[in-house]
């Protein structure tokens, strides 16, 4: 299964992957250095997902799919320490994390995603299975889609940065931006808010109260395809909920120049979530309205009955005012800066 | 022209420009960590070249673009003191570097060139002027060729890490691959190699003896346009010479299982190049054909009345050997590995 000799005769070296998905400790590999760029990628490559709209693969100077409608694009960095932490995410994890996050950009749209272009820069005193593994998380979360890597790059660097391009397609529909909402809609979202924030402040807080949740801050679980169903239902207006439902809601308050009013109590609090909050004593809609990296859809909707079932209305769009009330009340500002400290 | 009032306000925060081109000492502007990634993006965002083939720009989950025929999609990474060095690359030069060895991979196959992803990741403590630089060096290389910068993302991080995407379109034609080439067609270059490398030895020996030869190495300057020429001349195998004519060619010669013969004296090597060796009393070929990042086009071709014109003939495919030789000798190992020490 793994095409160099030197991994494959190492005793245990295929009971790593066994080992990985529940605890960072991985049996000892060679390290990317000592591997060398080529028997990395002779082992990396056929790990990877096959889109089906491949139509050349990796190994040449690009690769080639094919594309329905026009072509839907996104890119996300993950930096070491920064967007994961290696003591608490395992290689599957980030990879899962590193395209889930992606393909939820293109289902954002109303588009369907089809392949992934993955770059890797990682110290050589890498171990070569963090590769390996980091391969087979994204596999994971690509192969259900019909989502491939399509090709890539890998390099040495001092700290492991990923890039991720995703490509989808339209199959002819019109694309669905954050600028299109009207006063008097329905503003809905697609999954319960507040799991990843819960997940985050046990693994910050050491504290393990509720595994799903920190299993959702590991590994985003947005059901792909719920962006295209609200764009078949109509959405005026669609992003994913990746820095937090208040914040994101301000952005399509401000792209359509309308105000949001959102509603505390139909807030839909991850069930997780809440329970966590329960057990600190604290109250979970702040996460559910601030914490971000759940994934689930944020759209606008023309009417309430235009709503998809299994989504959950939160609010409405007006032109009373600008930006996002919740409750009446305009919220403290919820947001961060990548650069800041 | 600058977004970012803080910015627009800095006494002398416009000459950075006419400065940076020529030397990378840059007029003190902010951090991009004090400036924050809201106000880094609006002052980046408008310096982006804009695709002929864009639909929606930047600032949404996702942009989209019109793909004529099939998508073709390539990934370079650069890292900071291993693929460019701050002390001798501008940031327009990286900029460039960047978008330009991208704009070669869809050329190699054939196909055009039509947008890029760009994700930039950078110590906050790096001054915004560097990233502002860096969008103008995207926007020289790519302007020319319509193709423009979609949409990226932008984190934090210890080094610059910079990951580029390039997309291109076929037009109904069939992408050129290196697996095609038949015994006893022609291969020939599309320019003169060994600049980058007599480049990279003046800056590496800090005796500067041609300045032609530098700006090449920190620009590469390829013919974008020279590989679908060559794709219309019936070429059977393409690619562009981005690791030294000997490595590059031995790839096409294993893709297409054959070997392949130069001739050392129909190699062109750059007149730069030439006068530099001769300065140092070395032979120039070997930079010709180890060099690497010239980026010009090496393709096979039917038969050399195929060759288009101002293309060079530097051998011929056979199946009397595998691999490749010069004047009829295995060169030796000329390869590196880009994680080894």
């Amino acid at each position: 299964m793994l095409a160099h000799p030197g991994v494959a005769r190492e005793p245990g070296a295929g009971e790593w992957r066994a080992a990985a998905s529940s605890t960072p400790t991985l049996v000892r590999m060679a390290t990317i250095g000592e591997m060398g760029e080529d028997a990395l990628i002779a082992a990396f490559v056929p790990r990877l997902p096959v889109s089906d709209a491949e139509l050349l693969g990796p190994g040449d100077d690009a690769a080639v799919i094919a594309v329905d409608g026009d072509l839907v694009v996104s890119s996300d960095v993950l930096i070491q320490d920064r967007h994961f932490r290696l003591d608490w995410s395992s290689p599957e994890d980030v990879g899962w994390r590193a395209a889930m996050q992606n393909l939820a950009d293109i289902d954002a749209m109303g588009a369907v995603p089809t392949a992934l272009q993955v770059t890797l820069a990682a110290p050589p005193s890498l171990d070569a299975s963090w590769v390996l593994g980091f391969a087979d998380g994204l596999r994971e979360a690509c192969e259900p889609h019909g989502v491939g890597v399509v090709g890539g790059d890998l390099s040495a660097a001092r700290e492991i940065a990923i890039s991720v391009t995703v490509l989808g397609e339209t199959h002819g529909t019109q694309p669905i931006t954050r600028a299109d909402a009207l006063p008097g809609q329905a503003v809905a979202v697609s999954g319960p808010l507040g799991a990843a924030a819960a997940g985050y402040r046990q693994l910050m807080d050491a504290r393990r109260i509720d595994e799903e949740t920190i299993g959702l801050f590991l590994r985003p679980r947005p059901r792909i395809g719920a962006g295209l169903e609200a764009a078949l239902h109509g959405a005026t207006a669609l992003m994913d909920v990746s820095d937090g439902l208040l914040r994101d809601a301000g952005r399509i308050a401000r792209a359509s120049d309308v105000g949001i009013a959102i509603t505390g109590a139909d807030v839909p609090v991850h069930e997780g979530a809440r329970r966590v909050a329960d057990e600190l004593g604290i109250d979970p809609l702040s996460w559910a309205l601030t914490g971000g990296e759940d994934h689930h859809m944020l759209a606008v909707f023309p009417r309430e009955a235009a709503v998809p079932a299994g989504w959950t209305v939160v609010g409405a769009t007006t032109d009373a005012f600008a930006g996002v009330r919740v409750d009446g009340e305009a919220p403290a500002d919820v947001g961060w800066d990548h650069f800041g400290g």
